[in-house]
């Protein structure tokens, strides 16, 4: 993969000079209409060998066209923060929103190459592979999500480096650049290459690919990334992008016996006396304050997901929550439409950007599961998308599981009554009008579209590390203590 | 994942032969649609827990539609002929051919889940990664190339499959039909269930979805199957499939320093004389017999792919390989415009079928590259079809590698003006016109387009387990040493 890096490409005085004034030129032009008319992020990856000019090159793109619209990320050791979160977190929050473009570099490639090849004895080639796999999931949603991305590869050949590194540290100017840990890269070029060689060859694919440039000669590699960017920038905004591919069933469930569901079988008459409730109410809000302040809650954080039908009474069983925890320790995110700046990014992100720390917790009142729910139901996205989000939605949750996160997911059903005269006492009270909306008597009319919707939602994304909890909610007492005690529960069951 | 598959579905008498009539006229009408018009074929695979009743539901499937156009595939341990092939080899082979429904009564998916299963301490995880892995690079292929993908679980609850092994081993009729082997699952229930909730998880998608079935119910699961087999059958025959997505770049590389290339660099001067060449042929030629008769060499395989410029000299090239093997050892595959029932299979099906067994060499005259050469150069596949198709040739060559098969590849070079004199020696010579056509001439006018394709091809798939050899074939003499050599090297090296 490397044969043409190792010819010793070079770009004559001239013929940069003249190429040079023609790509900055086209290049502004497509930035602009990149921007005039933001259809899509661009995602640039710089990665390759030390030595190999990757700093230069992008100091050269952000020159050439408007750096007010190019976002660099260096990506070093992760910060405290990110490391509070799951490995991808630090890229999801750098990514590029739709019309701009950001560079990467240093990317998600970095440590798990460096990680492979500073380990002592073998690569670990089995948790690369792991790592590789979550890198071509990750890229495969961008690229469905609508992201361009392209990915450069700089090499030099093992003469090359030795050569560079050579005439770098016999300049004074430039002896500062080359660090013991560049010399221990250099040691170990052979394996960095072998090493390099199966992450670029598994990860490459048409709508990521990689692209090898030789970084010997710096007019070279300038306009070799300049001259793909522009071509790949133009073929882009020329072409109608269709994300939507045609999924293999239009709807991937069962879907005979709709009577007998996950929510038909619900126990909807469970209740809770008013005693009952207050004294039960107090003892798990005791037992989630002790547990929450538990040293070992330290280590972990908590991420709490609200879904249910309209008027099911989430905000109630919100409310009770946060009474039990610290306030400091929990932030409530109430999801509505999503904003200009969301939709300017893939649809988790704003989920993604909302992650908490090590001993914290996160409510989301509505969630990424909207993409299955209601944007399936009202058509808001296409067949493809939502079909394509149950396993985003799961690799998601695998992410976070990963990092330890508990994930906990609540759907608080009522039956169809229920919730008629829940509709009808909000609009008869004053102080509840402001519950009650035209939609949601517009929803209630797709009642049985959004069942279906609940039951295959819960059929693709229960899994073992993130289950979904079915709350029986006609009786607010019931549901609220139920809530509460799975929440202490599931927490108690990762503490262990 | 598996919460509907355990509700206890059931679909009463009446209900079931009303639309189990619906059904079956549906399901045959849309059969022969798919016949007559064959765009795609249809795949069908069908897993899950012993005694889900996989096999009646296969069965009711082909006696429900036209049998004659449905393939039942069981897949039990591979066969001898399997065996000596690379895992996905024996999967090939029982690929339908568009217009026809192939169904897989255990799959892909069977040994890698049964391995997990049945391992004595924990899972292999990260081994059961790595074949998700390929599983799913393999699935996408098949939908990229116009596959429509459903796959069945069928599900039961530990309870309801206790109970269903129970019954059958009441009745004399039925007990013949639960083996040890059954017995032994059946302990290992909870891990079965994680294993295939992790494997189902991982290799959903929009375009090869799992369909969870409960199977305590054969008039349930009947329905459920037939019921999702027609939409999906309905729903592509109405939807144009729309395969190719817009590949990020128009060309994934560099394209500066167009003069200096893989090819431009090679010395096409070098020559042997004709003395030279017959003591060098006889010697190599020698120990290359000497070398397949080694007894090592029986437990691997060799296969050679030979590209080239036309007149090149492949042929004369490849005859004084064959003349050094067995005849019975070594098979060649002269590669043409595929057949009908080639087109009617995904592009790397002629080649999948013609993997060598053990002990064996295949060569390849003009082979798989086709898709990233001629058929790039000429439009005759997409933009996204040629560049997903470094990828695909990437995991195909991997997937030989891994076997223990010798990949080597040849790309035969001669100069413009060496080219020219040759086609016209050819026109000039009576027996040695049948060797040269209206194409040849056609193709030497798009010779720059050509290299262009051809370095790209290196660049793309040139990998330490299946590297490219260039040979400078200006020289006829030196190019078929050259060939000799390497052959005879790459074989040495796997040997060792």
């Amino acid at each position: 993969m490397f044969e043409d890096a190792e010819l010793g490409h070079t770009v004559a005085k001239d013929d940069y000079a003249k190429r040079n004034a023609e790509l900055r030129q086209a290049l502004l032009a497509a930035q602009y209409e990149l921007k005039g008319n933001p259809k899509f992020p661009v995602i640039v990856l710089i990665g390759g060998v030390e030595g190999g000019g990757r700093g230069e090159t992008v100091n050269a793109l952000t020159s050439w066209m408007d750096p007010r619209h190019i976002e660099v990320n260096g990506i070093g050791e992760p910060s405290d923060e990110e490391r509070e979160r799951p490995r991808l977190w630090r890229f999801w929050r750098a990514l590029p929103r739709s019309g701009k473009i950001g560079i990467f570099f240093g990317s998600w490639y970095t440590w798990p190459i460096v990680n492979s090849v500073m380990e002592e004895k073998q690569p670990h080639w089995s948790r690369l592979e792991a790592r590789i796999n979550e890198v071509n999931r990750f890229e495969r949603m961008l690229a469905d999500e609508g992201a361009l991305i392209l990915k450069f590869w700089f090499h030099l050949s093992k003469k090359a480096q030795r050569k560079r590194l050579k005439e770098l540290k016999k300049d004074p100017k430039t002896r500062w650049r080359v660090t013991t840990r560049d010399e221990a890269y250099f040691k170990r070029y052979d394996r960095f290459r072998e090493v390099s060689e199966r992450v670029l060859r598994d990860t490459s694919h048409a709508h990521a690919p990689w692209i090898v440039v030789e970084g010997t000669d710096w007019r070279y590699r300038e306009l070799a990334v300049a001259g793909e960017l522009l071509d790949a920038l133009r073929h882009r905004l020329a072409t109608p992008h269709a994300p939507s591919a045609v999924p293999a069933t239009p709807d991937p469930s069962p879907g005979v016996d709709t009577e007998r569901t996950v929510l038909s079988e619900l126990d909807l008459t469970q209740k809770l006396s008013r005693k009952a409730y207050d004294q039960a109410l107090e003892r798990w809000q005791g037992k989630l304050a002790l547990l929450t302040r538990h040293k070992r809650f330290r280590k972990h954080s908590v991420v709490v997901v609200f879904e249910g039908n309209d008027a099911a009474g989430k905000g109630g069983a919100i409310r009770r929550l946060a009474t039990a925890v610290d306030s400091r320790m929990m932030r409530i995110h109430a999801v509505a439409a999503p904003t200009d700046e969301e939709r300017a990014h893939p649809y988790l992100w704003r989920f993604w950007r909302n992650l908490p720390r090590r001993g914290q917790m996160a409510v989301f009142d509505r969630s990424w599961y909207g993409r299955v729910l209601v944007e399936r139901v009202e058509g808001f996205c296409s067949m493809w998308d939502w079909q394509r989000a149950y396993g985003e939605i799961n690799d998601f949750e695998e992410e976070m599981a990963g990092h330890g996160i508990v994930v906990i997911k609540f759907w608080l059903a009522i039956s169809k009554a229920e919730q008629l005269r829940r509709f009808k006492e909000r609009e008869a009270i004053p102080f509840k009008q402001f519950k009650i909306t035209d939609e949601d008597w517009r929803n209630r009319k797709k009642w049985s579209q959004y069942s279906d919707a609940v039951c295959d939602m819960v059929s693709h994304t229960s899994t073992t590390h993130a289950p979904w909890t079915l709350i029986e909610a006609n009786n607010k007492y019931h549901a609220r203590i139920r809530v509460l005690q799975t929440v202490h529960d599931s927490i108690v069951r990762a503490l262990e």
